[in-house]
């Protein structure tokens, strides 16, 4: 991407053999357990909380929309970088950017974003995001 | 099995891509993951109630150990049959043995089974087995 | 979708509780898994052909892009439908759109799409689609 | 477990959200997955190859048999250990165990094993284990 995102981290994940498929590259949908762990590693060290810790205080991010574009296969026992990146706050939403790479950190083989809705867990409705949910990567920002 | 409990379901199964690993055939997890559709088949069909109602109840059967052998690979695309029977009843567990068959039923693919504990769901504590729990499958033994 | 392709299938899914997370809902890469599940149906009764023996015929089609959006959760042991249908040929590819629905088959819980490249096994490069592909689908619009 | 054996890996693993299930802590068939997970970094650290690769040279290492106790559930974003060992050498096959911790590496949250036949890939055949493999291991127990 262009224009990834400043506020971004990268995460390394060794691929399992349980995440390829018959074809012996990794199975389309793990991609979207990738960008997870990225997402997760990204709100813990940016924002210094956990998202089971986010969901505790009454927020959750559930996602609304994910897109993967697949430029190569990933293959078992590859060590591979999963790069997230926070795209854009919604009134009530935001979007995280991912780009998978190889080892090396040169071959892009995926990318892919999420949007995510600000959901009130008390009661699953839609809020506005908190500001201090902003503001635990603003800080970072800075 | 030689001895296959009398009170048992068969389940048909369609093996997705996704199921499968880097070897071409079922990745071994997943077997876990059909006693689990075997199992809920069970307590919904022969029991008369959905697991999820079971849990709403206050009784979860989380499981305590589960064990597997793998006779013959299953591949993409083939319908599997789930044979599930329930074994045993303890005085705060109960134990569900599995048979995976080909689409004919004939050829044995593996065979397995799961110990559960009886837990209140609302405490996480270890609790006796309500007899409405065990009377919903004892209607079905005479 | 207000402009579905005439050349659908629906497939019926039971929710597993390995399909499910902490959230309580159906995760959401679930539903990749979904479509093609969705896919290898359409593929096997429109096109009178397993993917596998595409496959074995020596074309793959593998995910070049894949999109949801989420409207309303799926939880555990609900029945859902998985509708495909196939929206567009290229000269080298072809596009798949999915819908997710509840039981009745009235309330819309996700949409997407995947996007296929065409690839010939032996050596792994994209092929134009070979006629006998594009053939085993025509035959059922006529 | 009393006498874990004396060749054995620790690998350190972050539990991810699809990893979870409905009762909010991980789905029992996962726990096959970290074992995997341990087992690749065991061939890879202790035998100084990728299973990948001891797949190229002719020999596959499928699972006969697996079997798992579950003590202490794990939950999201925990960092769990994977602990594998080497247990036993059979003519055509061998045993792995396992331990999973928790970030302590006090508390142990589950144990289990698997049992593995050697295949001849060419054929799919049982074969003798080669002396290389074997030989891959005994030069770390000297």
């Amino acid at each position: 991407m262009k224009n990834f995102p400043a506020l971004e981290i990268w995460l390394a994940h060794r691929v399992s053999y349980g995440e390829t498929d018959a074809m012996g590259v990794v199975y389309y949908a793990e991609y979207l357990h990738y960008f997870e762990r990225g997402r997760s590693e990204f709100i813990r060290e940016l924002g210094g909380m956990s998202y089971g810790l986010m969901e505790e205080k009454g927020i959750a991010l559930p996602v609304r929309e994910a897109q993967c574009r697949y430029r190569r296969p990933a293959r078992y026992d590859e060590r591979i970088y999963i790069r997230t990146g926070l795209q854009e706050w919604g009134r009530a939403s935001m979007t995280f950017v991912y780009e998978i790479y190889d080892e090396r950190k040169e071959a892009l083989l995926a990318e892919g974003m999420t949007l995510h809705a600000c959901v009130d867990v008390a009661n699953g409705k839609p809020v506005r995001l908190p500001s201090w949910v902003q503001g635990l990567f603003e800080k970072k920002q800075e």
